[in-house]
């Protein structure tokens, strides 16, 4: 990249390398990972390392990330103004639905969940804050394919993994889906991420009326869909109630 | 720092300060906080950014904290054996209690939050995982200081800030409590964080028996404490035991 610190870009990729696969690596594997000198690696693991931003197990001397990430990723939620302004819509969307509602926003090549309110039964449930959905194959990630052209850039041309029988995986299909969701207005994925899942989703636009995150109801396809396998359409327009509702509150005008 | 790299402490640095106090922040802000040159921490910002560590807002150019680090903050949570180990023990604890429950460790010169089960109630509760508790005036802040070295260290010499008018700011007077906890093997914070909240925290070890956090319950000082003002045996009991199922768990034995 042009005018980067290298670094800082190096250390960048040292986290996300431990934030994937094995997620504990010694230093012969940070390196060869990276394709780094040994000392090279060695110099940066120990930075990031005294920042807190990477930990070292103190009997396989193995590396793993630090805790700085997580207090650090907290400062970045209590500043995100989609997020404190969805708060509430997305609680009272949960409530009426029944369901779990995701706020997400687009980050990198998928879909960043910034908030999870769990379904409103007792069952045990684990919070998805921080997690990534995939943009082809969730109701989240199609409304911001279909709104948003850097999503539908930083996407590539496919195809795409299959997670199921029903995943999109050719561009054609998905840009065929996303013109029908900005004709509808909503996006939904009927297990095309998990089998048995099916999601509703739809647009949050900022006071700019640019596109800045999706709101979006999941849950069991028995519920989520009517007997004809299409969701239903009171969840529809709870899905797009709440997603207007927080567009409004970012200062988004009604037309 | 010796043998630190200097753009890489110097980006740690800068999000710090977009972690702490305004949160976000110009060019100019940024630079005079940390004495830079504008033209370094340009350099250092624009890297962070091209990383997703940092996000610029459009119309004031102003800059925050990017969703990259809440990203890798999931993926420290993901990773942590303490955490994974004790999801199912906080879960009963919470359910036994009827209060809050936490998980600390130590972190920096704080108790680093890594769960939160929310009190098994229907009220609206705020997830608090990845903030910092104080070391000092919190039940699981005095189990660290009582038997992690490293914890007392880090404090310093005080006095400490008052949260409460019942706040230990005084090194001679934690010193003596911590020396209870150690005698009766659990803290209590009774009105010391905030008015009107009591805590109990018990520690927790791994399989060399080292000190590697603490488990608390929290809640009204009405429910914790019973009416002698002292914090109930029986959640002094229900702490301690999900302390040591922890504990077992990791691989500590029983003595």
């Amino acid at each position: 990249m042009p005018g980067a610190i290298q670094s800082l870009s190096r250390a960048a990729a040292i986290l996300r390398l431990l934030a994937g696969g094995e997620r504990r690596l010694g230093l012969s594997e940070v390196a060869a990972g990276l394709g780094l000198a040994k000392g090279t690696a060695h110099g940066i693991l120990r930075t990031l390392q005294q920042e807190g931003f990477v930990e070292q197990d103190p009997e396989s001397g193995k590396y793993q990330l630090g805790a700085e990430l997580l207090r650090l990723g907290q400062s970045y939620l209590d500043v995100h103004e989609l997020r404190a302004r969805a708060l509430v819509w997305a609680d009272d969307l949960a409530r009426a639905a029944g369901e779990t509602v995701y706020l997400g926003v687009l980050h990198q090549r998928g879909v960043l969940v910034v908030h999870h309110v769990f379904r409103p039964d007792d069952s045990r449930q684990v919070l998805e804050v921080g997690s990534m959905q995939p943009l082809h194959a969730t109701a989240l990630g199609k409304v911001l394919l279909a709104y948003d052209p850097v999503a539908r850039g930083e996407l590539g041309d496919g195809p795409w993994e299959a997670f199921t029988a029903r995943t999109v995986t050719e561009p054609a299909a998905l840009d065929a889906q996303c013109a029908l969701v900005r004709e509808r207005g909503w996006a939904d994925a009927v297990e095309e991420t998990w089998e048995g899942v099916a999601s509703v989703a739809a647009l949050i636009r900022d006071r700019r009326r640019n596109p800045v995150g999706a709101v979006c109801a999941s849950g069991a396809v028995e519920t989520v869909c009517g007997p004809d396998g299409a969701v239903r359409p009171s969840l529809v327009a709870s899905v797009r109630t709440a997603a207007r509702a927080i567009s409004r509150d970012l200062g988004a005008h009604r037309f």
